[in-house]
């Protein structure tokens, strides 16, 4: 399992020249840091999540975002990975901010990690997005407190730092509040639009403030930083509204119970599902601690409109016929100790399937889940439920725009440059195709890779330099102390599991002392396997007698390359597996 | 990243009851066998995969199919997986022989496995099955001979195996050769479909021989098993036409080499492949083993048609410009040592990625494979490739019938009973509403499990009883010797890893001598961790203190019990990690 593709393959020019790049960044960082405006994207790019950008001009560097993301299938135990602020640490002083675009993990997620090593600047995010963000401190309780000020989407603000004039300016996602950034900089007009779609007709929100983006574009437009992740998707996105008339089709017809599973942090389905329950007078229950939390959060705030009486406690919904009832829950992907699994396995404190159920998976299946979704949704069929997801009805839509959507947008915008962000490559590449469909100049457009230093002069944009960008680990209270070689061992452990074999030798005769010790886990089944254990005692003597010089210490690492060694050619011979083997000598 | 959901779950009553279940089924048995006809699916239900069934009526067994299934995330270094035949070992003297219908892995991957310890049947299979079942042999030679006659799908052949008179028929799937089998039984015609679609317009293949199975069945049909892979698709299987005026497409607008990857066992879009070479007059490489294996073995039986010339050797292909040129080969996947794997890193003996290149991935993508795809496409495109994937364009389809195709075969076939097959549960489920739909009484369709004893009379369709079904899984050279203790282990080992604490003790005195050695891997960095591990050493010196009694050698286990929980406390408090901790104790 271990994948031989690196994340982030640098290109060919660079990959055997870190030092070279690092000495011809200062170089032209010494002569042109007066004239260009640097992008350096420390996340984000070739992936969908842990989003951290830099705008860089003079001695003044606006940070945009700063998210965690998700690890992959080959990093297993890890937590989920934060972008390397190495660069920003170093350059701390020259911090005038960071703005955070919405409340979504992917842009927030790291800030607990990150923000007091870069000497806890000043975080500027609208009332919903602080508001997450601070219920999130509340898991770092040793943390100094954050310096972190109120913007508006809607109040025409300019919040000037520095060299930076920056302008929020209303976007659709999925979650309310959700800003795209107007910068106004010695160079021109840069728009960040962050993770962005429009929607016309949205449920929660109102619709994306294209009369402020004209305005705010119509001096022309430098750069444009974009969002990447829909590139791929023909068409538009659909509204909303299309998902709330289909759930509302499903509730319709639904006799007995509804489950409705979606992911905590899309506060638009929250809301349909709570105004749902509503219209068909059903009592609502939410189960998951992040849903609980999310929902609290946003009600607190006013980003909710919840009826008295229609959210009730799981034991009141004990008391209501199932045709009275919807139960909210996390666990769309079928993760392990979500709310869904738990009702699923009959390990919920409160609610078990029952048959007649209606269970509805609100959302999309993110890659390397299908196999969990698929094993939910047969566990819950077997028990009688019924069970709707995106394949068969549309009642998840992404909050990202898809072609045509980013079509619109630059032909409002009208960039000079482009640089496609957030997406895999290939969907920043799709986004440069449309870019060139739509008239922006192909020498124009910059694909970059996470931690490319990326300049752009009125000129010309291209990549002069690098800062360090490899994913930086978080694993329980460990951040970046689990590098490649812990994360191998952990593949090969996986895989064939290990030997552990202690042998007991005299010092003074270079003989074994009694049976060599053997622990193994994750092989095969020790007390299955007495005559292989056996044998393999038998080897360990053998190469001890022939390797161990009497008296002569130091060869201990010699009789222990040998066991390695000779042990595991016998135990590729006997099972055709390669565990660990870990050899032992204690002197006696 | 254990899952919890079982993988085939027991149905609630069955649960906690196997005793109960073994001696209900025992008793079944002996009152009604000699009148109802048994179905028995060992494997490739609540699954795509790993395809094992048996008839059995009177004392008499049939067996179609013995393949294997690949693992879930969750059976890390396990290489895959294959029915438990205990039950057909046990009746193994019944088996009266074993139609295989088709050479895909999941039909014919068991049998190295299995048929030796069933008493080595006859095999019937088409010759191109016969071909690849033969040539798979090569890798087993110390195994006997299989005992392996040839069936033909168009010779009206109908083979006598005791009660069970078998006719096969011609369907289409996406390799040639594939059969569905009309089995006269004694209660009535049952119908197995196996994989199947319809494709009135194959490109290697003929069209499903619709004629044939209408004259099969006019008399009725008692029982259909039908595979409900593709039940959840709405409309029809495309043909196989529409791919390969598509890929002819992209041929046509190919500039420079085409590399086109599908999987090797997909014989029709080979053929289309080799077919589109010739008609846009390129030369043909073919890269990867089983891609080779597979051509090799159809060209010789006639099943693949190529013009002289057409295929060349690599050296040859380097002296040919890019755009007379097509490499086909394996890893549309994104396997890691598979061919487009090995060109896309640079590690390939021959070639590598160029500006250019057209690459086709010809096949979908199999549910835990999206994110090593993904990183494959990127790394092509970052090279200056263009790529077709099947989302962007109909380049491929599978092989299995969709909704209406269902329906289609429903309405010819008109069966009593029906009992889908092959498929996760949400499929089966989807199977039985269609068939719903076309006046297949509910109370006639069983929906099973694998290893349920499903009983067919005239009146009505049953699960009397179970026989053993769990997941036997293969590794190297073990088979059903990983277990799940050892999968367990396997899972914590990758999640925190390990450490092992050896810690000689002087037996008269009960105290530590030297320092105690701490082995770890997978868990910290050992090196930069060097305060951790003086802290551990002081924690298990006191340890040792405390609990070990001098001359008293039996609670060395207490000891040990008492390391493994304080440490374990230890590096929790310290890492918030669960490492296994691992300690022996060296009396000295």
């Amino acid at each position: 399992m271990i994948k031989n593709i690196k994340k982030q393959p640098a290109k060919p020019a660079s990959r055997n020249a870190w030092a070279h790049r690092r000495s011809s960044h200062a170089a032209s960082t010494q002569k042109q840091e007066k004239q260009g405006l640097k992008v350096i994207p420390f996340g984000g790019l070739e992936e969908v999540g842990r989003n951290m950008l830099a705008l860089e001009y003079d001695d003044q560097i606006l940070v945009v975002d700063m998210g965690f993301g998700f690890p992959d299938e080959d990093m297993p135990g890890i937590d989920y990975t934060i972008p390397n602020f190495q660069y920003l640490k170093e350059n701390k002083h020259k911090i005038v901010g960071v703005f955070i675009t919405h409340g979504h993990y992917d842009h927030i997620g790291a800030i607990p990690y990150v923000i007091h090593e870069i000497g806890n600047p000043t975080i500027y995010a609208t009332p919903l997005t602080r508001g997450i963000i601070l219920k999130r401190q509340d898991d770092f309780p040793h943390q100094p407190k954050l310096n972190i000020e109120t913007v508006h989407k809607d109040k025409e603000e300019t919040i000037v730092l520095g060299h930076f004039k920056v302008t929020p300016f209303h976007v659709n996602h999925n979650i309310p509040d959700s800003i795209g950034l107007a910068i106004q900089t010695p160079l021109g007009l840069v728009v960040h639009t962050c993770d962005f779609k429009f929607d016309f007709s949205p449920i929660a929100d109102e619709p994306a403030d294209l009369g402020r983006i004209v305005t705010l574009t119509s001096q022309g437009v430098f750069l444009l930083l974009s969002d990447s992740t829909g590139s791929e998707k023909p068409g538009q996105a659909p509204s909303e509204k299309e998902i709330f008339d289909n759930l509302g089709t499903i509730f319709e017809h639904a006799e007995g119970r509804i489950i409705a599973a979606t992911f905590s942090s899309l506060i638009e389905r929250v809301q349909q599902i709570i105004y749902l329950a509503e219209r068909f007078d059903r009592k609502l229950v939410i189960e998951g601690y992040s849903m609980k939390n999310n929902v609290e959060i946003c009600r607190s705030l006013g980003y909710l409109k919840i009826k008295k009486g229609t959210i009730i406690l799981p034991e009141e919904a004990l008391m209501l016929p199932p045709e009275k009832l919807v139960i909210m829950c996390t666990g769309a992907q079928g993760e392990d100790r979500a709310a869904l699994m738990r009702i699923t396995n009959g390990e919920h404190r409160y609610f078990k399937v029952e048959q007649g159920d209606t269970i509805i998976f609100s959302s999309s299946v993110v890659p390397g889940n299908e196999r969990s979704v698929q094993y939910l949704t047969d566990s819950l069929a077997r028990q009688g439920a019924k069970i709707f997801n995106y394949r068969m009805m549309d009642i998840h839509v992404s909050g990202h725009a898809y072609r045509e959507d980013l079509k619109l947008l630059l032909n409002i915008v009208k960039p000079k440059f482009l640089m496609p962000i957030h997406g895999q490559f290939s969907m920043l590449r799709a986004h440069e195709e449309i870019a060139q469909l739509v008239g922006v100049q192909k020498e124009n457009i910059v694909i970059a890779s996470n931690g490319d230093i990326v300049e752009f002069t009125p000129e010309e944009g291209k990549i002069i330099g690098e800062v360090p960008a490899n994913y930086i680990m978080v694993d329980g209270l460990g951040i970046g102390d689990v590098n490649e070689v812990v994360l191998r061992d952990r593949e090969l452990l996986s895989k064939d599991g290990m030997f552990v074999i202690i042998a007991a030798i005299d010092a003074k005769t270079g003989k074994l002392k009694g049976v060599p010790n053997i622990i193994s886990r994750g092989s095969i089944h020790l007390r299955e396997s007495k005559e292989l254990l056996d044998e393999m005692r038998g080897l360990i003597k053998r190469i001890v007698e022939r390797t161990a010089t009497p008296g002569y210490m130091s060869n201990w690492a010699h009789v222990k390359d040998n066991i390695r060694e000779q042990v595991g050619s016998f135990l590729w011979k006997k099972l055709k597996r390669r565990p660990m083997v870990l050899p032992a000598i204690v002197e006696v």
